[in-house]
């Protein structure tokens, strides 16, 4: 590379963005890039030109290894649409100005679907006006929904911390509970894709049952029949564990959580921000049944608990950010690295590039055929298919007691 | 030991509970005692008969290992509270009834406070009526309330937890928002103890601020102040993060979470049952400061997560338990096993037995010295004295990517 290179992280965080991050630096640098700029909060920092010199912070290898451990987007993260080309050209000269300043060579965005529209826009600007800078897509999502990509960097973390979770929770529900039957709710991330909420699976093994039911966002939601089946579980067990995600619907549409309240909050992308499924049917069964019941939120942890990453999706997140840099390196542009999955025993898996205009915008949901018929459970298929994405561990550094992550830059913390 | 030995958990799980139970189990054994039985949801399982022998379930040196690993009571837990001997004798009859059919020689029962007055009567009663089965209590709880004691086993893992995930909750806040300011509330159990909610001041390092604020229980709850510390901080950075109690009340003795709602639940010891601390502070700083804000609960993983607990806690869980055979096969009787902090740095620490008579149903808090003059934070104190107990690390057996744990008795899981 003769130029520089600019990275940004956008859209929700994971454990394992960090490690796409140092992946992009150290690729940019053994490829020859004079200078790897970070953007602050990604597109929307850098239209006010916030951005910082990351050689400045990642100054030895272990900073570099500190990254990778490092949870949460080290940049910054944004929720920022941008316009459509021809509704604010303005906007796309003020972007493609500061470029030409910087002398970007490439421009690297990690984030999922959302970000992907804004590498299309973006390519599709440089082309229009043959402007030379490459855009290249780097895929990160715990919601494993983005299309064409086996999966996502970042899930396989989340769904190792949801397993692990889970099958400590259902020890604990066990042990509560003696005569009159604990019904334990467990809400999951996931608005309409069911990834997460199916990875609660993985906590079944020798020495643990696994959630009792499972409901991925896909399929209506029957709340009498969750009732009836949650009543016959209890006549056989004393303690019964649901995982739900947060989206689950009824079939005429109808967030759960909308049952209880009339909260209806709207992000900046148009997504409804949900939360209190799990809090809602536990009081609902409470009601119906007159069992003890208790919800409970993974919450932000699921994404943010590097303390519990998996070594496979760390690596891949590594390899995919060293991919992007490559692929725009070698002229590609408007492109999107993709995990493709070559063999799931022994599991291997390689990088490809694919056009970011087939991929965004577009989620990728759980197939039906991966979910049991009666849709309270997913299948052999659904395991199989994640079960090679948690396997490893990655120390944390230690330090005092407590993981040790590569200081947040200070202009992230200030006004 | 010529007799057997029973052993029985009780209260609320943590990380470390079964690591004392493998403490006992092995001591017994070591000792001489013929069966190692388990009382099945402690006393009130006794009561009708359900126990296991331990030695069906421990048949490896690896399962042992296991079993320190396991979060929740393995043998599963119950919230019973013994009347007084003078109300029911008959129920202490059936006990003793019980304990001499199964030849015990020792009665170990690990728990708090409630589970420390189930010794207490028992022994009292063994005095009276000349029984020579020894009763000695075994101290547990991630709340860290017990008198006497310097800490509670348990506590180690459940602070270690706590420390981490309010690091990585920092991280995930402040990558998040940009402009508008966020702030997050974190909720932390513990209902009178601040023990757990100041352990959150262990995320602060080189590489992190901390939570910004910290409110314990044992000091009153001011909001408007709240409401303009908060609205302060915002002026300075766009992330604020709080740890605030479940327990937290205002000057004139109502919990915070009871001024949203009007939920009053009270379990089987007169304990009210609270939630929602969080969630309501939340949407009151949304209301009254206008800037975005959510509300995390850290739940049932506290006392769970075993995926993340501290070494120096799981080894002491193991020597208490040891402790406590000991003592009884000497003839103690009516006594708690403590631990004694001989120092901090190098940090060392012994066992002693106390009687369970100076301890029981007195809750230690966190003394005010230990919590700034403003009560916002805790002191340097309180860090020098929770640090030493979250140090080093009990790797997870992993198998196939989650922790592997010790199957389950059957009879826990059937009804």
């Amino acid at each position: 590379m003769k130029g520089n290179v600019i990275v940004g992280q956008s859209g929700g965080p994971t454990a394992a963005i960090n490690s796409s991050l140092a992946g992009v630096y150290r690729t940019a640098k053994d490829r020859g890039a004079k200078k790897v700029y970070g953007m602050l909060h990604g597109i929307q920092g850098l239209l006010e030109e916030k951005y910082i010199d990351l050689s400045n912070h990642i100054t030895t290898e272990l900073d570099a290894e500190l990254l990778k451990r490092t949870p949460a987007a080290f940049l910054g993260s944004c929720r920022y649409k941008l316009p459509e080309i021809h509704e604010d050209r303005e906007l796309y000269d003020r972007i493609f100005e500061i470029l030409n300043k910087l002398e970007i060579e490439a421009f690297i965005y990690i984030g999922g679907n959302d970000s992907m529209d804004t590498i299309k826009k973006l390519s599709d600007y440089a082309i229009i006006t043959g402007h030379p800078t490459r855009f290249i897509g780097c895929p990160k999502t715990i919601d494993n929904d983005l299309a064409l990509t086996d999966h996502t960097p970042g899930y396989g973390s989340a769904a190792k911390y949801i397993g692990t979770s889970m099958k400590e929770i259902i020890r604990d529900s066990f042990c509560l509970e003696y005569s009159k039957g604990l019904v334990t709710i467990v809400e999951v991330m996931g608005r309409n894709a069911g990834w997460l909420t199916g990875a609660s699976a993985l906590a079944q093994g020798e020495d643990c049952e696994g959630p009792d039911m499972i409901y991925l966002p896909e399929l209506p939601f029957d709340i009498v029949d969750f009732r009836d089946r949650v009543k016959a579980l209890l006549e056989k067990k004393t303690s019964v564990v649901v995982a739900i995600s947060e989206g689950i619907c009824t079939a005429d549409g109808k967030y759960v959580c909308e049952l209880g309240n009339s909260v209806d909050f709207v992000d900046a992308f148009g997504h409804k921000q949900l939360s209190g499924t799990a809090a809602y049917l536990a009081s609902y069964i409470a009601g119906e049944i007159g069992c003890k019941t208790r919800a409970i939120e993974l919450s932000t942890l699921q994404r943010a608990a590097a303390h519990s990453s998996s070594r496979v999706d760390i690596l891949e997140a590594y390899q995919v950010g060293g991919a992007a840099v490559k692929a725009a390196d070698e002229g590609d542009t408007g492109k999107m690295v993709v995990l493709q999955r070559l063999s799931d025993d022994p599991y291997q898996c390689g990088t490809e590039v694919k056009d970011v205009h087939k991929i965004a915008n577009d989620e990728k949901l759980v197939p039906r055929n991966w979910v049991s018929k009666d849709g309270t459970y997913v299948t052999n298929e659904f395991i199989s298919y994640v079960k090679p994405l948690i396997q490893g561990d990655v120390s944390p550094v230690m330090v005092d007691g407590i993981p040790r992550h590569l200081l947040t830059p200070k202009e992230l913390c200030e006004r």
